[in-house]
């Protein structure tokens, strides 16, 4: 597979590549709900690298293998070496010829950027300390499935509110990369670096959307969705309980700051959430939180992504696969295999 | 899944559909049996949530699914987090979107009553502190088997000897509603509480059948089968060897515990068995012992309760999934992924 | 299963049946990469019990049953307790219900030997402190796709360079078992005790092969092959770094040591490698590396032992079949499960 693609950011994709992805995810999931399980990644084997624990992210990859006739392999904290006893891109090398695409959740992002780059199969980001690619296809299916009356994704104003964590700097990558208006309210000491913005700021350039990072309040006015993730921020460094809502009391999703918004503005969340703290359980619990469905579309995204990377290779001669099929059913009749 | 049905206990079921499920898992394995594995379960996955170790639940589980034609997601200690970042009502919520029926085996018996009630899909209680209802359903496969010759359940006499354990609850449970002589023998600091009894003594007054609780061997008379569990007790807070012997030591199911019951007699044990503690080996290993095809029958179980509680839905309509295909179809085939 | 065989050393296999072994292997490796996925272990459920963390060989038995239409089941460490609660016997009977073949790593080598008697399935050994078969087939499959030209295997030479691990044992066990040449160079400290030796010795007696152990380094002259293993020693008892390279550093594995090989001669690795100790990266990264390819084919070695241990039971008569078929069928359809 000389040219196989990653999954590492929706930066290396095309706006066309993205809205195409989106659609065949949404297509996938639309199948499956009439009952048909397209068998497009049959004996296909995804495997699954884990460096932390993972619900929906572990949980959406596996299903959408299996649904879709493949395979997934879970290879959790510990149970390989990944970056221990060998090296990453061995490791990538070797994987390379046991599976047929790899996934990996990992504690800092230059470990998926060197998996993917010794892989010669295809690597899916399933999450890093510097962005969360797969949540921003889910997230974008939810909103395309949920665009206010008469607009269209370019007409969006989503509001990030809080920490700035990987989900928010991802959610505003592809808000910027599609052409609609992104904003990050949080404490001004939580937003995002330099890096990130520039990726935004070259996005709207290109795209015609915008983006802006404030800790006034007031930015929310206009939301069409309001999105949130938790305070404590990556699970290897939680900021203490009490530290955090002194921090970040301001930026709760609760019914007053709902209302800063559109009306009709949806609530959501990339789960898991503090609630209590990021959220109040009137919003999440609310006809306005789409958050359910949102976790439900990280198993859409999966599929979509998941074919769209594995698919395209031409398929083999029938009469080559004939011959090898009739070769083998000798050898086993002969020894007494058949 | 409107009319989703759980198994939490067997206490939520009636006679005759215990029996319905008992005769489907004793059907299925006839199938399998003769080499036919009917693909019931075909696109279904199962999320399978441990917070303990477990060799026969999980394995039997896990082939149950893939031997019908669907699959079973392994979600071990520390791979999800249920009840920790998020709430059990949350992580139910979410998997309901992205798995078909989940199936748990807690530590405490209310983290699986409320995850049942978060989702949306069926779920199955693969033993907790208070029952182990899975297990109650192969221990009848297996007796049904195993009748004495010319009896009916209603005319067994099933006692169970030692620890009253979860299992012992449990087995109490299905017997004494199935109209069958239930006897609990153990120490008397070691027999069930009020609740269990009235459970007992309920199931008793509408099913025919009877219940004793006694540390008296002289019990044991008249046993069609012989059931005992370990004496440590649960994994988190294991009682030492030392005080165990000293307190069962009385209730070890040897060759004289064997003779008191019927000639033809038969040995069950849940497993795992502490040899030369609750049983001997030459009990265990006798031809008297039934408890490895009573662990298959763990198997036999998992298949027939999978298919009961997942089936049953309306098929959706073959023109809608033709229309569907099709256009997945022209979508792959534009987009180069055909 | 009556006649099972188990895999635990080639020993226990002729000379004819491991190079139908091989060559089934191959085939089947030349069946799927021309499209065609035999479904030879449908149905089939292997359990795969890890007593340590594995990459290749958990990965190569997961995709081998998958990709042949079976499913394969992780029980890593700490979740199932294989010798804890219950004994090793106990467990190899419970699994024989449970699942259709079992393949074991374990820290001791007994361990793999008391499942295999206590299992009425086909037990096979992913590695033991003793050896490592499974490393084996999938060598000799690199070896005999790689042979030089105008060569049989039988005029091949293969140096172990290093530590006398478990692999060289067994590389050792198939090539004297083949006829093939093995020398094993290593420091005097490191070679491999009487009982393998006297192994090697009657293998090249009965096959006309021959074998040295030796830590003169002119030994390597006109190899075929070198091969090396980590000089740490097993992950249980780790050598200090320091005193390693002190003990092996005359043995890594670099351009000097490659040209006292044949003119094409070919670089082995089971792999991990620790670069810059066992080998260099210039030897492990040049085109007379094969250690790729050589990881690739544990699953081509998986595939072929799988089916060949499994297979050869008789098909269930197609009448009875129908019969039970038949029969599940009007019992769903009564039960409104249909």
């Amino acid at each position: 597979m000389v040219n196989k693609r990653d999954f590492i950011t929706t930066q290396d994709f095309t706006r066309q590549e993205l809205l195409d992805i989106i659609d065949l995810s949404l297509l996938l999931k639309k199948c499956i709900a009439r009952g048909y399980y397209p068998p497009l990644l049959k004996n296909k084997t995804l495997g699954m690298i884990f460096q932390q624990s993972s619900t929906r992210t572990r949980v959406s990859f596996e299903t959408a293998m299996e649904q879709l006739g493949g395979h997934a392999q879970y290879l959790g904290p510990g149970m390989i070496q990944l970056g221990g006893h060998e090296t990453i891109g061995d490791t990538g090398k070797v994987l390379s010829y046991l599976v047929d695409v790899v996934m990996a959740r990992v504690i800092e992002h230059k470990t998926v950027v060197e998996l993917a780059r010794a892989c010669r199969v295809p690597v899916l980001n399933g999450m890093s300390d510097y962005n969360h690619p797969t949540q921003e296809i889910g997230d974008l299916c939810t909103i395309v499935e949920n665009l206010p009356a008469g607009k269209r994704l370019k007409d969006c104003k989503v509001v990030f509110v809080g920490d700035g964590t990987q989900v928010c700097a991802s959610l505003g990558m592809i808000c910027t990369h599609l052409g609609m208006h992104f904003v990050h309210c949080g404490p001004d000491a939580h937003q995002l670096g330099a890096d990130v913005r520039a990726i935004w700021e070259e996005n709207c350039r290109q795209s015609g959307g915008s983006w802006q990072s404030t800790s006034d309040r007031e930015a929310v006015r206009g939301a069409d969705f309001i999105y949130t993730d938790v305070w404590y921020g990556l699970y290897e460094n939680e900021m203490p309980k009490e530290e955090r809502v002194r921090v970040f009391h301001d930026f709760q999703v609760n019914r007053e700051l709902m209302q800063l918004g559109n009306l009709g503005c949806k609530f959501l969340h990339c789960l898991p959430a503090t609630r209590g703290e990021d959220v109040t359980d009137e919003v999440i619990d609310s006809a306005a939180s789409l958050c359910w469905e949102q976790a439900g579309n990280r198993l859409t995204a999966m599929r979509g992504l998941l074919v769209w990377l594995t698919r395209g290779k031409k398929e083999p001669l029938a009469e080559q696969t004939a011959a090898v099929k009739a070769e083998l059913e000798s050898f086993l009749v002969e020894k007494g295999l058949a």
